[in-house]
């Protein structure tokens, strides 16, 4: 592996540094050719240092700044009001070359403000996507897009996120042709409003893709299907009530085995088991989404990720920048617009 | 309890007759003042009505028809082809006065047609909605519409369904000025899509109604609001999400619950436990969705319901017919729009 550099916002997220720094130095042990810029106020990030080695010390580099972004600000501020944020700094450091990668645990609007405006959009693409991998009861993963940097799309933004998702499951799955779908309110072809109809059948007239048709809302995480595509109202909405429904799931199951002695005695004898499952389904484990579609690699973290959710993100974006995620999603978008307008 | 009389869609859903029929008499039991009208296939329905007792019998009339809508029946084709379809003929029941309400486990779309058709939507009201209750983890019901019956909803139709959907809460659950919510993609103002913003503004402007604001996907399951509003195709994809992930969440724990000796042993233990707490949790027991606005009550069930399912079904149309629902609507509806005007 050649040596990659990652830009972590380390402001950004509800615990901050507390957790992005014990993260950054989790990933050095872990990748012994990544550098780490840490991105935020340094009077708040050296005593965080103390623990590490001096190996790892020498592949950190601080950016030392004050300002940042706040969880409620709204995009256009963190765009024009901060030129100083840790979250706007680690994202020039991708666009001046300085990181091949960033990630934040920061306000995803201002997140995807900023990238877009500092990093652009590849050539063919109109707005780029935030994307996630969920679990499916197959075990493979699927990928969900848009989870809500587009509140609403047209069938063209839909069609792009269906090649930009399929080429990112590709490139981090290594698994060819992932079979693609449009998330709809039924399976027939009659199904859904005119932007989904007018994205299946764009899909349908492109073979470089693997397009399955429509799926439901349940059949997301059977794992019959690897890519799933919506608007970002719509995938947002899909996220969040799947971890609504997981936690209430969780929250039923723990109230359903306290009530008796012997069922408590039993249940917590089997505590660990249930424990791990429901760990696996934990939204916060599931981390790391990538902002796709830029001429750069950003990675979101969810805001309340612990340590080891955060170092998942970070896996996630030395992934992208070792398999050069941006130059395949364009090649590949590329080549499948040359062929649509050949 | 006056009498009432429910026209139920005998052939509807995937099991037909064989769930129906017996929730039928199950329902005649419960309730001493119902008569129930059996639309469909008589040399399917008698044979099953062999158990009944002649105080049942005497409470059941059987309409016969051999024409059924089919579940992959286009809504346009079960309005002009079947002029004698069960499902038909028990909504024409309720037109014309014989039946307070009918109920179809049977094709949605075609429901939702025939039903908009024959019965028309009450003054005010420009499209019916598809309404449900869910689980929380408070333990009150939160109603979701809608789920599937408009595709495309504008902000005016976004205000009627929360008009609609708080008149049901309070009438089915009997609690006054229940707390609506609409649907979004974060609670900021800001947030969210031109009809979706514009339907805050409306509801902000109606004091008659408790509205308290946005709520993301995963408040859905708190049980901190009553009433939730959405367009359709957002409700039917986050309905059926949320039976996803349940099923995803107990196959997983299935899994990881026989994995080992011990475990599996302990397990067996609690499993009455554990199955008590999915079985509450079952979309299919939580069953039976109002097609709301309407001049007349029409029940849909999940079209997989077991017989205890249905049964659900019947009762929650007995309790929408007892509490006159069309009515309540229209009053509430009436009042609410002439404040609005005057």
């Amino acid at each position: 592996m050649t040596n990659l550099t990652l830009a972590l916002d380390v402001m950004g997220g509800d615990h901050g540094p507390h957790v992005t720094v014990p993260a950054a130095l989790q990933a050095l042990t872990i990748q012994p050719n990544l550098n780490i810029i840490l991105v935020g106020d340094k009077t708040k990030i050296e005593p965080l240092l103390q623990l590490a080695d001096t190996g790892q010390i020498s592949r950190i580099e601080i950016v030392h700044t004050t300002e940042m972004v706040q969880m409620n600000d709204r995009p256009i501020h963190a765009l024009r009001r901060y030129k100083q944020s840790s979250m706007r700094l680690a994202i020039e450091a991708v666009r001046d070359g300085k990181a091949d990668a960033c990630v934040s645990a920061g306000n995803t609007g201002a997140l995807m403000a900023l990238a877009k405006v500092l990093l652009k959009t590849l050539p063919g693409v109109d707005r780029p996507a935030l994307v996630s991998s969920l679990p499916t009861s197959k075990g493979n993963p699927a990928y969900l897009l848009d989870l809500g940097a587009n509140v609403t799309c047209d069938a063209e933004a839909l069609f792009q996120f269906a090649v930009m998702g399929s080429v990112l499951f590709e490139t981090v799955e290594k698994r060819e042709r992932p079979r693609v779908a449009l998330l709809n309110v039924g399976n027939e072809e009659i199904k859904g409003n005119d932007n989904v109809q007018q994205a299946a059948q764009y899909l349908q007239d492109t073979p470089q893709l693997n397009y399955v048709g429509y799926i439901e809302g349940d059949e997301i995480y059977t794992g019959n299907v690897d890519v799933i595509v919506c608007d970002g109202f719509v995938g947002n909405i899909t996220l969040k009530t799947s971890e609504g429904i997981a936690r209430l799931l969780v929250h039923q199951l723990k109230k359903g085995l306290t009530e008796g002695f012997l069922v408590r005695f039993l249940a917590r004898l089997i505590a660990p088991r249930i424990q791990k499952v429901l760990s696996q389904m934990n939204p916060d484990q599931y981390n790391g989404a990538s902002l796709i579609g830029l001429r750069g690699i950003v990675v979101k973290s969810h805001g309340n990720a612990d340590q080891e959710a955060y170092l998942q993100a970070i896996c996630l974006a030395v992934t992208e920048a070792q398999r050069r995620l941006p130059e395949m999603i364009k090649d590949r978008l590329e080549s499948i617009l040359l062929d649509i307008n050949s």
